[in-house]
């Protein structure tokens, strides 16, 4: 598209552009409405369909069976990092917490500040979490078992989740969330920012089972707490309207563009091989990530000599390949390829990266 | 603008047309870059100019010191209602309360729900909330007097702010922010949703005197203390980016095309003059609001035959003014004449009254 990076950003990051070219079509007058999006009453028909039409396709999307809601809930992933152990671990509980990261680790940390029970069921701070642990130490009696499925600082992504018998898994998927199929019955809830696979920043989508409203406290604040958001529907007061019309529309996509979960999950497969490919072709380029445990969405890698990757970035840039710098706390470079990178810009930094090589081998 | 409706929605409301044009255009590409502000980092050099540039128009509005912040908080003013008591109200204090509707009652049941310390300093309970309450019960131990400045349901709002001595004012200024000038340096706190006078919905806005960080206790859950916001500059997480970009364009218009906020409040004025005007020209209209409260954002009106409210309302739709509908709770007519509604829109409306009357006396 004209002008159009290919942008590898990890969040927020790329969206279809033609879902930007829907938003843009209509940004003054919804379909011949009148207005914007963003200038319409939540509580209009306009909008009500616009919100029904995001739960809904996330529903079909994932198979999701009656029993599970699909709420809308500003803060991001942080404010459930909070909101999860304010909700459902009880007193005298311990919930099972399975530590892979940086976002984890803010997720137990949240627990700890409130003083609710916690345990590390698992953990891969050994290897500097750069692989997912397989031990894993899980209690029976646990509310809820807790885990990160794909992280995007180091780039490691459980590809098959853990076992985790009766016990409720709670799932932060923010970077991996609509880009693979998923059986989500063993779900006590799934959670994600918006802003990596779904839209743009500024709400965060849970999948809730309707069996743990059971264990919400009566007396929480009304915006902290999941019956508030089930009861009122996101409703309680005025969600975010535009980034909810975005998530419509790239659900949208999804289904009638992409195919759905089995063949994006395909694609995305097609475009994680061909980058791994192209690092592990010799020892010029490095992946960071415990082979097994490597991510569908964020791969991570050095360059043997590092002096070479600030100018690696900085050439990317000028020939359109934006968002390869590696997170600060880690360095190196990285590759965001969530959904909306096309095979097109995974193709282009392929051939950037092999011209590369050869010029500084 | 082609095709636009005269947008009178209580909120989300009208945007200024600019200011959509303007983002329309840059909705694939900003300023040439390649992607639109909803794909890049909130990390970003862009970015960092887009929130640096909304919250220094804001300082620059309100002529705000060097001791006030300015933060980007999400989950609407309904949040902030929780998080104001979990913050600001120590053990055994009682924090003052000034009751005038729907919302301070929301606010004020937020403290009850975490037994915080609260007291009524004042309620127009009595006379449904159709106007503000001249007897004020303060006390000079509270740690906060909280205010609605302005309410969208009954049409009121303060026109003098009530003297508190040296007790912070905290207000919801949800549906007057940036309507007019203000003595700033009485308030602890100012905090407003965006979607009535600053952007579409997705954050709030709270500018907070340095001074009230020492109130904050020190193991609040992260997202909810406002030292995060102040320490990580709204960055602790990522922030709502497209709504703030949208503050950081009404912004430049309120200051750029308005010419700030004593021409703007001279406008809104004028508006409110012409159509309390145009309702008091006989008894075929009434206003709802107590006449020296009424308020210049949200005029509430009912038609002397209630009967004909419904027909005003379809008949209004179709002469291209919309959002006319009273609130569910109370019923009748209510115009939402913010900032972004014109005074064209403001005499659009006036004709079409005056047109209906003539028809309907």
């Amino acid at each position: 598209m004209n002008n159009r990076v290919h942008n590898f950003s990890a969040g927020p990051s790329a969206l279809p552009t033609e879902v930007l070219q829907e938003m843009q079509e209509s940004l003054l007058s919804y379909r011949g409405c009148g207005m914007s999006v963003m200038e319409m009453s939540h509580r209009g028909d306009l909008f009500m369909e616009i919100i029904e039409e995001a739960r809904t396709r996330i529903k079909r999307l994932y198979n999701l069976s009656s029993e599970y809601e699909v709420l809308f809930v500003q803060g991001g992933a942080s404010l459930q990092f909070a909101m999860i152990p304010m909700n459902f671990i009880g007193e005298g509980e311990k919930a099972d917490y399975i530590e892979t990261g940086t976002w984890s680790t803010k997720a137990i940390a949240e627990a700890r500040i409130q003083n609710k029970g916690v345990r590390i069921a698992a953990t891969s701070k050994a290897i500097d979490f750069t692989g997912i642990p397989t031990a894993l130490d899980l209690s029976p009696d646990a509310p809820f078992v807790h885990v990160t499925t794909n992280n995007t600082i180091r780039g490691t992504q459980w590809h098959t989740l853990p076992e985790t018998g009766n016990v409720p898994l709670i799932a932060d998927m923010s970077s991996d969330i609509l880009s693979r199929p998923m059986d989500t019955s063993r779900f006590g809830m799934i959670y994600a920012g918006a802003q990596k696979n779904m839209g743009p920043a500024g709400t965060a989508v849970v999948i809730l089972k309707k069996e743990m409203l059971k264990k919400i406290p009566a007396t929480l604040p009304t915006m902290l707490s999941y019956r508030t958001y089930v009861e009122k529907e996101s409703m309680f007061n005025t969600p975010a309207t535009f980034p909810i019309y975005a998530i419509s529309l790239v659900t949208k996509w999804l289904e009638e563009t992409m195919g759905g979960l089995i063949a994006m999950e395909t694609i995305n497969h097609r475009k994680a091989d061909q980058l791994y490919g192209c690092i592990d072709e010799d020892d010029f380029y490095a992946g960071t990530a415990v082979r097994e445990s490597r991510s569908l969405m964020n791969v991570t890698f050095r360059i043997r000599d590092h002096a070479l990757e600030p100018i690696f970035i900085e050439r990317a840039l000028k020939a359109g390949l934006a968002g390869l710098k590696g997170h600060k706390s880690v360095g190196g470079l990285r590759a965001s390829i969530y959904n909306a990178v096309s095979e097109g810009s995974v193709g282009a930094l392929c051939d950037f990266m092999d011209d590369f090589r050869r010029e500084h081998r």
